[in-house]
């Protein structure tokens, strides 16, 4: 494989060719008219213009991309995450084109890219699910007698969904006609698709995933679990590994069902298992995602395995490069997705231009980004400036090193999500662990962001310094324990 | 410790305070007036002028820094590398003043600072030597008769000296009185001491080096070796962890080594026990540095371990936070020193200002640093603008890492040793690990910068990665085995 053309743009591209480029392979950007300019586009070794904004007209566009691969001689894809990740259509022109996409087959995203279907494969290998329906009903009182008997509250979600839409919780059977019928025509208007599924609410429910990689010599591996509970409009905006409430039992456990997921498809290449999980630790599959996902630098920090050049070696028909027992957890990763977006009106896009961009430096940060200073935040596309991660032997020093980072990163132009990820890292729940996917509804209001908290936080940081030290805290434990939480009582029963 | 004063200027102002900011402590910046728009006095909770450049009416005017810690309040001070950071008068002024110093004591500088005196103490400990006078020497007739027995070459050395000054290696007995009474001259008017000793010229030298850690309930531990034999004008410029050539069996005998050195003087802090190699791989006690190195980040990102850090818990009385066997090599690192310096030019100092200055970020990528686009390099201090240092699951990947940050590290107005340490990385004596301190001499000639590799490189490096896919390197064994070298025909043997 001499040249990889990456069908995407900002941070990730970059990324994706940063291993590339240390892999000797060349690279080759495509790029809309509205990222003349980007970085990536710089980055690479060559680039080809495939059309205007929305991306509707050129990223989504499989055809242009498959042009510029005969253009330039790329022999494979790297399509990233978003646009046609995860496009079963888009990997099987691929495939029929003589290329390589490096991803899955196109058969294991269709399988995974609908929830039904995916439910169905990993019914096979006992992957414990919400208890719920295991068909699409479209039906609205064989839906409400099967969430009678499920029991209450119970969420409704779009078969074809995806990012909150078309999902309902619904507490009570008096209420369920009707929210019923406003998810089924949710879905229908968003996904094309009207068919829903019920299952039992999770009330105080975290978001734990498990990244695996597959070979095309059947090899399947995992490599442990993210927890990215911390979500803003049911998207993820911090993520850690490892998580800080699981025990070696469950992460095994989880793991173990993950690898299962996976191996129901045959699958290859990077993947990710979803889980949500309850406060007794009770884990449930939710779905699989086919492709690399935004937060695996943290996975990468925690294992010292580069996951996008086990996807580009997997891709070329080799093995995975390292065997499941010699994989270990050493330290502890946390990602703060940086936005252009003010968390003050709801964490909606503010667009505009970095006046100033000062990215943080020395010991375990690493800054994945897609700008420089002077750059427009284009209007077109996922508001992502960069991904702040932050590694430290244990949880505590990577959440005071994410601290101290934060506050060397000097953006101005825009308002940005810096100021939320400190709030969250200051915030006792996530500092004890004890939080859920409610962590913003729960906690943040944009008064919190009104005051500067830095001698709070140096105050802060020096008491839990204090506490640490001396003594040396338990690979992947907690650094420190509320006695309140439910995480910590929970976690010492299991 | 609630606040404490950097006393030195630059990147390892930064690291320090970075450091201390993560553990809740506030950190007061001392600047001299050169430095006044410099970005560790920005970077300081607050900061105090202690006099002009150069430094020895500033950074080395101890009682300066005694008087800026009264004035702000703080009660310890971390002396960093250089400046006063080996001074035993400064360490004893700092005690009687009831402050504290983040470093060894008095005593322990004393012993160490000293090439006799610590020959003398480790001698207790049968650390071994390489053959020579264990007495200064200043009797020319004396000296002769010592030099026959140990055997031609050998190498003439000041007692007090440092940086190559004072030093001659004579190839034969004719030569003898000639050469040392040059010796004697160059070290009587470098160091005010003319005495020196004689050893045991190693013509094939690597040079290695173990960190050390001691608190003061006398616990001793080591962080495995570095490998610094990259040098330029006598001074490193390319550093490694682990070395490409160490066996488990001689790590673990130079570790234990280097624990003996330290604890022949009761050493409390972050120490490091230098050591010359033979193509034999037999090692030699060369000298204690008794502060932190300038290459640390290599041992942090192998250990996980901060060892700023454990300085400041060492001198605020904790004990270390680890014990030695918890301690693991994962991966590898290396290291570059960005010298504002021309290598076509005899790596002579090039100052001016960063017209341009842009990190390398992504995966696997350290940038300490101590400056901004725009800013001025100025001409009285050392001339380093920057540690870049990558990691890597293996060394070849670290190499590969190291040579794509730099090309991404972009920097106008000022000549540095980017472009050397390009060179280094893709040379066949670096990459196979057979290189010794001669290797600047040896390979490196200004020519060799004219050309761009870029696509030279990027052939090496798809090589180099289509030899290492597949099969897991063993655990710090070389990337790459080449059959001519004298490294592993002896790695075998040992």
């Amino acid at each position: 494989m001499q040249k990889i053309l990456v069908a995407n743009r900002g941070e990730i591209a970059l990324r994706i060719m940063r291993s590339a480029r240390e892999m000797g392979i060349k690279t080759v950007a495509v790029y809309s008219e509205a990222d003349r300019d980007a970085l990536h586009v710089r980055y690479a070794d060559e680039a080809v213009l495939i059309g205007p904004p929305p991306s509707g007209q050129s990223y989504l566009v499989g055809q242009n991309i498959i042009a510029a691969c005969r253009q330039t001689g790329a022999e494979a894809i790297h399509p990233g995450y978003g646009f046609l990740s995860e496009n079963a259509a888009f990997a099987r022109l691929v495939r029929e084109e003589g290329l390589i996409l490096i991803g899955p087959s196109p058969e294991a995203m269709e399988v995974m890219g609908n929830k039904l279907s995916a439910k169905a494969v990993a019914l096979q290998y006992n992957i414990p699910m919400v208890p719920g329906t295991e068909q699409a009903i479209t039906d609205v009182s064989d839906a409400k007698k099967r969430a009678i008997e499920v029991g209450f509250p119970i969420l409704i979600k779009a078969a074809a969904g995806g990012g909150g839409k078309g999902m309902r919780i619904v507490n009570s059977a008096a209420d369920f006609e009707e929210q019923m019928q406003l998810a089924v025509s949710e879905a229908t208007s968003a996904f094309g698709d009207g068919s829903v599924f019920i299952e039992r609410y999770v009330a105080s429910p975290k978001h734990i995933e498990i990244q695996v990689l597959g070979d095309s010599h059947g090899n399947i591996v995992h490599l442990f679990e993210r927890d990215c509970s911390v979500q803003r409009r049911h998207q993820k905006v911090v993520e850690e590994a490892p998580s800080a409430i699981l025990t070696p039992a469950i992460r095994e456990q989880m793991g173990k069902c993950a690898v299962d997921v996976a191996r129901s498809v045959n699958y290859t290449g990077a993947g990710t298992v979803e889980f949500i999980m309850d406060d007794q630790l009770n884990f449930y599959f939710l779905e699989m995602n086919t492709r690399l996902q935004v937060e695996h630098p943290v996975t990468e920090l925690i294992t010292g395995i580069d996951l996008v050049k086990e996807q580009i070696r997997i891709a070329r028909g080799e093995a995975i490069s390292f065997k499941q027992e010699e994989l270990t957890i050493r330290g502890y990763a946390v990602e703060l997705r940086v936005y252009a977006e003010d968390p003050a009106n709801n964490f909606l896009p503010d667009i505009g231009k970095l006046q100033t961009y000062v990215t943080p430096h020395g010991p375990g940060v690493r800054v994945d980004d897609g700008f420089e200073q002077g750059m427009e935040i284009p209007i077109y596309y996922d508001p992502m400036i960069a991904k702040l991660i932050t590694y430290g032997d244990n949880r505590q020093e990577a959440i005071n090193r994410m601290v101290r980072a934060i506050d060397e990163y000097k953006i101005t132009g825009i308002t940005t999500t810096l100021g939320f990820g400190k709030f969250v890292m200051q915030h006792e729940a996530f500092i004890s662990g004890n939080f859920d996917t409610h962590f913003v509804q729960k906690y943040f209001t944009p008064g919190v962001l009104q005051h500067d908290n830095e001698e709070e936080a140096l105050i802060a940081a020096m008491v839990m310094d204090k506490l640490l030290s001396g003594k040396k805290t338990a690979p992947n434990a907690p650094a420190v324990e509320v006695a309140s939480s439910n995480w910590f009582k929970n976690r010492k029963q299991n």
